[in-house]
């Protein structure tokens, strides 16, 4: 007999199975977040499809792993909990979406009985409403999908998993417990969820790839500058391809650094007006055609918007739209433009000036004493870094001094400069190192962080032990908030922190000394001969690396910045 | 000549010294937060009006210690910064919320003149709205205060601070970078706010008075119980009256443990519908009139809805209401009804049940093994605990558990029963025990917490030793989340936790050998050789005990509770 469940439905599946399928048709492996008693049962079902369970320390944690999974992997994905799980990820899925990154938020909540009987449960705010933290979701989230009709599930869910992927940004699914075991047609799951980006109207497309043309072959002096949306909108294979052929000068902003790879002949360095250095400055300011490749001109990724580049002299190239000058395309997406002018551009016509050398400046910064000085350290890590290296860097310091290192060809540069959440990198470099196993690669994973992020988010080293990572992190011991002090108050007590001992922290976790090896250094010579030793260089397990630095020393870019931003926050009319 | 800044303000003062007088008189004494770059310049007036700047770890934690301060202090507060600080509290201020707990959330965010601009500044979703944060605590605060016209901040303050108050529930104020030094009239400050609940309509409350009385008089076996919104709306005095007056036997709920001196000859236990022992459902269940104290009657807070009491038989006195039997009186609150029906009941007219005897019953509990066990810990637990004790519990074992342990006099009971989100009470406890300190008060603050808990938010503990906080700590050791796994999954990977050597925490976080001590402790015997002795008992600082329980034992009401969760979240149509 026909089980009703299951009538007219081909290849009969329950709703979470078919969900996490389709996590894993679309590159996720291994799923961050915490059980709760409203989403214990889908759980059961993630072994199944062959997706790892995490087991995040928390969910704040979670979120900001599933986004450096998403920014090494491709896509990340958090399981949480109804109204307390949800809430505590909160910041770090807004951070997904104010930075661009596809993360998928699974919420398990209560059965759609309790929610119409609007009963008295646990985690809600006892006023009947179970749509209230789903509502507050959707102003972080570029979709919310309430899995509550089977008939609708698992259109929602290929609708949002495009969405999430094709837009970049976080979504939000709502699972209710009664939900879970319903069947749906799996039918669907033998054909994927189409990913691709809708192709730009080709009339249109033509015509600003004219226009780009007839600037680019006028210019005298046209550079390339790549910022964060290129990655994450991924156009890095257009643009590389663009610079091969036409050798133009490419610069990044600070957001778009490893987007393109630094030890090629036409890397210039890192643009951020008056946080440039003075050659880089000069030669992107007195370009009369900036190629601007996913700008995100944030103050902290313009030095306090100090950008002397001027619009007439700028094409935007932008995942929803370009502008050229002041005329506005709007449905005229990047991708195609790019080839298309790649494709057409005609190389004899251009006018290509020179770029800067990039070099590790490791000797230059040298001033003759044993301290480790934020301005030597930042190029003496270029040299320590290797190909395929991914390095995270964290609001503070070390957001800012790694302008100054050249990376070598294909770091996966990871940094959250624009939503700037302090701990963030403890996860996001979590959750980047089990991306890229989880893609069968053996890199190095390595994190920059200051003692006092790195006391947010601490717990997360204890995800880095359990899953036996590879991850060297170099904490910034500097005595508290360094960049704080810059902006304001830089005796105040308010920017001091406890005195961790830092190394001991993995062994409290749990770690075994196989697991984990710890250095306390203080002076470039240590510093030298922990960077020359080739069993710290292709370091297995944890290493972690109590570095100490100035409590009063900033790289240079950061004071510039710091001071714009104090200035602006005093502002008064 | 006039400053016209100060123009026609008798005692011109700073937003920010008038805001922190304000909570100063109020009685906050230790601010929890973070800084900001956006709230920097408000942190320099703390110290000015004689408030402890605490420092806290991360913004969850603040929100939670704040929760805790509250529930010891009778008001918290924190201080986070724009976007990322303030939603990773947005969980904790969400609990305050759902719990009826008064906390005051202050976020320093951009100026108005760059929200006017809709820059594109660091912690923004790019989209140059500034106000979707505090909307989306509007959610989850009863006042929301946008500070950005010098001439109307001093009423808004005082008007969310007593809202704040009264209502018991937390508020929001968003403070300005250029509002924080603009001149207000600080004559005001000369008179308090006016934090005074609003008096019921006589008419009305002699109405409802007479009712209850009516049927106070008639019944046969009437009692009292007593539950959270009892301790939030901070009636207690009332309720103690009463039964001291009346003799009425009387009982709590989980949620409101705690609120009754359970040393009174009164007490009854814990009536929570079939998590309840036996003779106190029996008792509580054949009464013919309940008193019903600030009831909130969730799943978790009545072992899934298993009250076996009538409407009929009930009398509800709420903060915003009164219901008898079905008559509902909205806007007579039950302060003044408590008063009223104490001074006027006839006692010689009531019909006086006694209650059940309440013991720690330690040695009924004693099952012939050297494994500490759940059932004989709680009672145990009772015996140790001293008048005046301040008591979290966590959700997990520890929440059900302490039903069966008895309280001496005093000790104030602090839980999260309904918003239940786990790693709280790491943060409460340290609020709490930072309160009772700021009352000038030498009272232990007792934890009890689950070894899955502490890992969430354990850099709490870090902030617990820079304030050298009175302490102690029994972390059940039992491998993981044990309530969970009675809901579902008993043996699932998902239900199990890194194994963290919990005594080591302290000293990675910088505790020095005077400033914690810790133990492991496996077995009874070594357990009350810990209880007994005397250092224990008085102990100072941190006392940190890892407790191993078994895995898989949890209370007895747990285990009621987990199934009926289950089965509820299971149900299908
Ligand atoms: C969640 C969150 N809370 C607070 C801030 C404000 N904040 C920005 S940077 C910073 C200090 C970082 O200090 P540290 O990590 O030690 O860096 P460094 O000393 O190297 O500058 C703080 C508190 C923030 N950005 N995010
Ligand atoms: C923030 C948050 N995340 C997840 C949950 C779901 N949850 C409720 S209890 C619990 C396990 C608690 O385990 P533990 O603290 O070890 O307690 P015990 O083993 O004593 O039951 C979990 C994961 C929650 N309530 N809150
Ligand atoms: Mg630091
Ligand atoms: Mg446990």
């Amino acid at each position: 007999m026909a089980d009703i469940r299951t009538q007219g439905l081909q290849k009969p599946v329950d709703v979470a199975e078919y969900l996490f399928t389709r996590l894993h048709q679309i590159g996720i492996r291994s799923l961050h977040g915490l059980p709760g008693d409203f989403n214990l049962v889908a759980l059961d079902y993630v072994p199944k499809v062959g997706i790892k369970w995490v087991g995040s320390v928390n969910e704040l944690n979670a979120a900001y792993a599933a986004d450096g999974y998403a920014r090494a992997k491709g896509i990340g994905a958090l399981v949480t909990t109804f109204g307390v799980g949800e809430l505590s990820a909160m910041n770090g899925v807004a951070g997904a979406f104010s930075e661009h990154v596809p993360v998928v938020h699974i919420v398990g909540c209560p059965s759609t009985i309790s929610q119409r009987n609007g009963m008295l449960l646990h985690h809600t705010l006892g006023n009947g409403d179970f749509h209230v933290f789903a509502n507050m979701a959707s102003q972080i989230c570029c979709d919310v999908a309430k899995l509550t009709k089977p008939s609708e599930i698992a259109d929602q869910i290929d609708h949002a998993l495009r969405e999430c992927w094709v837009r970049s940004r976080p979504v939000y699914l709502m699972l209710p417990t009664d939900m879970v075991t319903k069947k749906i047609e799996g039918a669907r799951l033998d054909s994927p969820i189409d990913l691709s980006e809708p192709p730009n109207d080709p009339d249109r497309e033509d015509y600003v790839v004219d226009v780009v043309l007839k600037y680019l072959h006028q210019a005298k002096n046209p550079i390339v500058l790549v910022d964060a949306c290129a990655i994450r909108h991924r156009v890095l294979d257009e643009v590389h391809a663009l610079i091969d052929k036409t050798k133009l000068p490419v610069y990044v902003a600070p957001m778009g650094k490893g987007a393109v790879d630094e030890t090629h002949p036409c890397y210039g360095g890192v643009y951020a007006g008056s946080g440039s250095n003075a050659d880089v400055a000069a030669r992107v300011e007195a370009s009369d055609l900036v190629l601007s490749i996913g700008a995100l001109k944030s103050d902290f990724n313009t030095s306090g918007f100090s950008y002397r580049t001027s619009q007439m002299n700028t094409i935007d190239f932008h995942s929803t739209h370009c502008t050229v000058r002041y005329s506005e395309y709007p449905g005229v997406t990047m991708r195609g433009v790019l080839r298309k002018v790649t494709e057409r551009v005609e190389v004899g016509k251009l006018s290509v000036q020179g770029s800067p050398t990039v070099r590790n400046e490791v000797k230059e910064n040298y001033e003759g004493s044993e301290t480790i000085t934020q301005a030597w350290f930042w190029p003496r890590v270029g040299e320590f870094l290797k190909e395929g290296d991914v390095v995270v860097t964290e609001t503070g310091t070390s957001n800012f001094g790694i302008w100054e290192t050249r990376f070598p060809p294909k770091v996966n540069g990871i940094t959250q400069i624009f939503w700037g959440s302090i701990g963030w990198s403890v996860g996001a470099a979590q959750g980047a190192a089990l991306g890229v196993r989880d893609m069968g690669q053996d890199r190095r994973t390595v994190l920059f962080v200051g003692d006092g992020s790195f006391q947010l988010t601490v717990q997360e080293v204890s995800t880095m032990i359990r899953h036996g990572l590879k991850m060297t992190i170099f904490l910034i011991y500097n005595e508290g908030f360094t960049i704080e002090r810059w902006i304001h108050g830089m005796d105040e007590a308010y920017n001091d922190i406890a005195r961790w001992k830092y190394t001991e922290v993995p062994k409290a976790f749990g770690a075994t000394d196989k697991q984990v090896k710890t250095w306390v250094i203080k002076t470039k010579v240590e510093l030298e001969k922990l960077l020359k030793d080739e069993k710290f260089q292709n370091g297995e397990g944890l290493q972690l690396v109590e570095l100490w630095m100035p409590k009063d020393d900033a790289p240079r870019a950061l004071k510039v910045t710091a001071q714009i931003s104090a200035k602006n926050n005093a502002r008064l009319e």
